[in-house]
């Protein structure tokens, strides 16, 4: 088949590979019925993060199960399947405290930016709908394997509570979600920080209140002034730099959790400030397997639209355009129709 | 009146000062049952922090109220208090959302090593009992003014659970509050680390169920090694130094809580370590306001007994010897009679 490999950065290409195969009784093979770029598929791309080319990309999917291993149990060949980026057994201590994205035999997927994908660890990682889904809510399906589940986890470490006042730091497309998914939780209040007018005006529709264009002190003291002084009560920091993560704790409230899922580059906090300022932290991979199946039901409810984030949609075989719009920030996410 | 000053590190007096006054209308003057010597107060007695010598010394305490300023409304003269390290309004946005340690008021108490205080903001801060308390239990009372109140944090901010398995790091009058905390909190397994044999004998008193004496990776290879492999699934860190916050960090389970009560000094921590860890983080100055009604109820009705921390008992006059006995690690924590 044809699939997506980086050679090296800015050096992507669809060209033949070997088809999947069943390596492991437990692995399923999928049939994928869209694909789309992460935010993370930029480090490598941009060459921020060292690969050793050529790597098979691609880590959101969801689709058609044709063929599993004998070991697997909770999936069958004709089910429309979604599952996290994150492989996960779902019955290690780690998976059944919450935490798959720390399963002790995870792995990280990769290789769905392609017709065909094998799936490791299928019963734990797989979730099927109970049918095949209607096609107008294929994007929001395959949002909810990353990106979606990744803003959801942002709200739910920064402990998101009904009516409360919440912060989000970064628009991109995890930001984007991390207000949906407040918004979904019962927040009154979502204050964005963003200056892109298209992703303002996303946000604006995904549930937020507020937007913040300033950053930095100015942004902080905006946040404050919205707040009557107090800070938020639970801060969504989905960007990972040492800007990023100051801003997002200076605007908490003190007893306020920052939910941070941006990959943090180079940053470093001061135990004696985290003290002072009271702001609790909690990170991480998300467990999107935590989340799947209520993140499911809501899409097949038609109770949110992921998919919107989708600005970009083209044909797999133009996934070279794709990473370049993203990076260029023409695109906030592209998604990739097989 | 006679009143504990520090002019400077392991100079501690006992000697003639102002009598304390009502200077604000807020303000009310106790005289003190009993007060002690803190953890804390051996940084500037070691001069490990600089302080404006002579210095008035004393954060901890419990007492009758012998006169209130005109605004004060909860508290009248006759009645026997106990307030919190941390002066709050009981009003404030903080204070309203759990946090009266970060309160838009706070002031460190101060100058309660003596036999008359005075206690700012004491509508807020202080909390009376219904009749005065039997003599045997003043030194529980004195606890929950800070070194109770700051363990009880340390458990609440880790998220301990009933059933739990929990590791505490630091075999300090906090880390042994610490355990009674987990302990009384529904904590199923409570891992102390110490290697002093009267330290371990009051964690297990207290309720610890394993002493770990290793340190460092030793230590967490050890809790490890208890816990099956998958790491405490709440730990508290009540230390304070770079080694000590990073075993504590090692020790948890993903998607666990570190609470933290020790004052950070020069701690570092490095954000891709504790995103892949996935362990979370709250501490901070304990908001032992919040927790007073329920720890003065939980003393009074005997269910637990803090005042077991208190391993010496001087009168205030040799406060000298409170001071070098806890610096030389002979006494974990000294009583001061009155």
């Amino acid at each position: 088949m044809l699939a997506t490999v980086l050679h090296g950065p800015g050096d992507v290409r669809y060209e033949p590979v070997e088809d999947p195969q069943i390596l492991k009784p437990t692995d399923a093979i999928i049939r994928l019925a869209a694909t789309c770029v992460c935010g993370s598929d930029l480090w490598p791309y941009r060459g921020l993060q060292p690969t050793s080319a050529p790597t098979a990309m691609g880590h959101e999917y969801c689709g058609v199960v044709v063929e599993v291993g004998g070991a697997v149990k909770t999936v069958r060949p004709g089910q429309f399947v979604v599952g996290s980026f994150c492989l996960s057994d779902n019955s290690c201590p780690h998976c059944r405290f919450g935490f798959p994205s720390s399963c002790e035999q995870r792995e990280f997927m990769s290789g769905a930016q392609a017709p065909y994908a094998r799936i490791p660890l299928a019963d734990g990682t797989l979730v099927a709908t109970p049918e095949l889904p209607p096609d107008d809510l294929i994007p929001s399906l395959l949002a909810t394997s990353d990106v979606l589940g990744t803003g959801w986890y942002a709200a739910d470490a920064a402990n998101v509570r009904p009516g409360a006042t919440v912060a989000v730091v970064g628009d991109g497309a995890v930001g984007l979600m991390g207000v949906l998914a407040a918004h979904r939780m019962g927040a009154d209040r979502i204050i964005i920080m963003s200056r892109h007018k298209t992703r303002q005006d996303l946000a604006l529709e995904f549930g937020a209140t507020d937007i913040v264009p300033e950053r930095g002190a100015d942004g902080v003291a905006r946040v404050r002034e919205l707040t009557a002084g107090v800070g938020a009560d639970a801060v969504l920091e989905c960007v990972g730099t040492q800007d990023s993560m100051e801003q997002a704790i200076r605007c908490a409230r003190p007893g306020a959790m920052v939910g941070y899922v941006g990959v943090p580059h180079g940053v470093r906090l001061d135990g004696q400030t985290l003290f002072f300022s009271q702001t609790g932290l909690m990170g991480g991979p998300a467990p999107v397997r935590r989340f799947l199946p209520h993140l499911i039901d809501l899409v097949l409810s038609r109770k949110i639209n992921p998919g919107k984030v989708f600005d970009l949609e083209l044909p797999i075989a133009d996934v070279a355009e794709g990473y370049r719009a993203m990076d260029e920030r023409r695109a906030i996410k592209t998604l990739l129709r097989v």
